[in-house]
């Protein structure tokens, strides 16, 4: 089943069902008026919806206009990043010299939440010379998981999956990280491909809490990377299940894998500049690849069996007005 | 001005104006139904919520049922903790032989924000090996804040201060902050005093973006500590500068200062467990002072003219029920 946020002039617009070929759609208004009151009640509402998917399978619905869409969440009470690739933080270590980062728990920090860009949506950023970079990854929304629930446990708490592009400005992010607080203005607001889908909409490309289907980055039409996210070291449950050691977490809380990275790098690419970037110093002593300008255009997809589950992100950075 | 949040079943609980000796209060049904929804309109309904502050200043309104009252903000989209008080940092350096946090820029992490405790609500928490500590702090409360707002523009955005309980779990945030990606584990939810204040009600306190005013700290019923508000590094106009750096700040985020200490603490004392450790270990070789039980009680209070300006946080630690 894949939904998605319709705008309505309301922040949290309107929940629909999408078609699997996102053609037609079908409003879920009668059963919940947005995605955040359905996952605050996921298993009462979830066999209605389906009831809606069904029928669209069958060739009910009206079309669909993929310029109204929002970020399926377009702002969340909780959004915790983690940084689950191996390959990404080994290359980052690698080409600036620094200490593994000692910890055999999974990475995670804190982000804001309080709006989601749509896949569409300017991206407006302060300054180039804030070193504006992407990174492509996925991501999850449960329903409210209790403290102290299990990795185990847990998995049944992922109701939603997404594709997320986590924008990072680079020459703020070591300057904050050394202080050892995480990142604020590193990290601005994400941006999220319009349909948000049930682990079932992926087949067995959704095993052991991973997304195994690669992620598709372009930069201003140029093929960048596809790098697959079956490399994490903890599942999205590991994950899950380490956000809720000591709170409650939230119905609607979106954690996200960190940047997808592959350990065949050399073929398949990165999800980010900085990594790429870093392989570059490793590699030719010197980073050639530039940080983003304005108006430059990223894009991030995934396909499975000819169809693109998450739908796309095709944006441009542009310069806040201020 | 002093608002508060009455609980009505709802997760926001709704808007009432308190009188000064927090006896009586004024419902603002009709002016905005919770403090988040006055917030995005502040300007609009400031007028109308000092009329309500107007009529019980002369002995209007209905009795005040303080067990009622939740955190002013139940939850909130946005919450961005500051340290902004030197002296904690450079205890804490002292004490653990740590270098010291090589910065001219206010430290700052984002921490959860989908649900605050009220001042009385007991603090479930996991497990007491995780070292339960208790934080003193102080809070504001912004409008919504566009990116790139100046420091001496963004003291006019500040239209609350409140004081703060900011939970801690000492054996997790070393650990946390050593990956360089802020705390997760270690910052469960904060609790905080019933009553948000408008600046001017702190009269003369309220100077340069910082409260002059002692945060009284008692353990158990015993004097902790009473360091006052006014040895900020940078005021919370700076902090909220610092934050929209690379982002508009939504409406009702909440930016804190961090611990509250002073240069004179072997008078005044310290505002959390972690700090008066730090001194034990530097004046005495190690710490003495044990980090909180289940069933532990700390009350945080500020007095001002013989008046409690932010109502009492007075909570009991006990365990979580799994």
């Amino acid at each position: 089943m894949r939904l998605a946020t319709l705008s309505n002039g309301q922040p949290d617009g309107c929940l629909i069902v999408v078609s699997r070929d996102a053609q037609r759609q079908l409003p879920a208004d009668g059963i919940a008026a947005t995605l955040q009151q359905a996952i605050e009640q996921w298993n009462s509402v979830e066999p209605a919806l389906r009831q809606l998917a069904d029928r669209l399978a069958q060739g009910d619905g009206d079309a669909l206009d993929e310029s109204r869409l929002l970020a399926p969440l377009p702002r969340a009470w909780q959004w915790l990043d983690g940084s689950a690739f191996p390959q990404h933080g080994e290359l980052m270590q690698k080409a600036f010299d620094l200490p593994p980062i000692e910890t055999d728990r999974p990475l995670m920090y804190q982000g804001l939440s309080d709006r989601f860009l749509s896949g569409t949506q300017d991206v407006a950023l302060p300054s180039e010379a804030d070193g504006i970079d992407f990174e492509g990854e996925f991501g999850v929304i449960t329903d409210a998981v209790p403290m102290g629930t299990s990795a185990e446990d847990a998995l049944s708490h992922i109701k939603l999956v997404l594709l997320i592009n986590d924008w990072s400005l680079r020459a703020i992010a070591p300057i904050e990280m050394k202080t050892g607080f995480g990142w604020v203005q590193a990290k601005p607001a994400c941006s999220v491909a319009p349909f948000a889908v049930t682990p079932d909409e992926l087949g067995e490309a959704w095993q052991d809490g991973r997304v195994h289907l690669p992620l598709e980055v372009h930069v201003n039409g140029a093929w960048f990377g596809n790098p697959h996210g079956g490399e994490m070291a903890f599942g999205f449950h590991e994950l899950v299940a380490h956000a809720a050691r000591t709170r409650d977490l939230v119905a609607g809380t979106i954690i996200g894998s960190g940047t997808v990275s592959n350990a065949n790098f050399a073929e398949v690419g990165s999800c980010c500049l900085s990594e790429r970037r870093a392989i570059e110093m490793i590699e030719q002593g010197a980073p050639r690849t530039s940080f983003l300008k304005f108006g430059d255009q990223v894009d991030l997809a995934v396909v499975r069996e000819n169809q693109s589950p998450f739908g796309q992100i095709n944006q441009h950075v542009v310069a806040a007005k201020f």
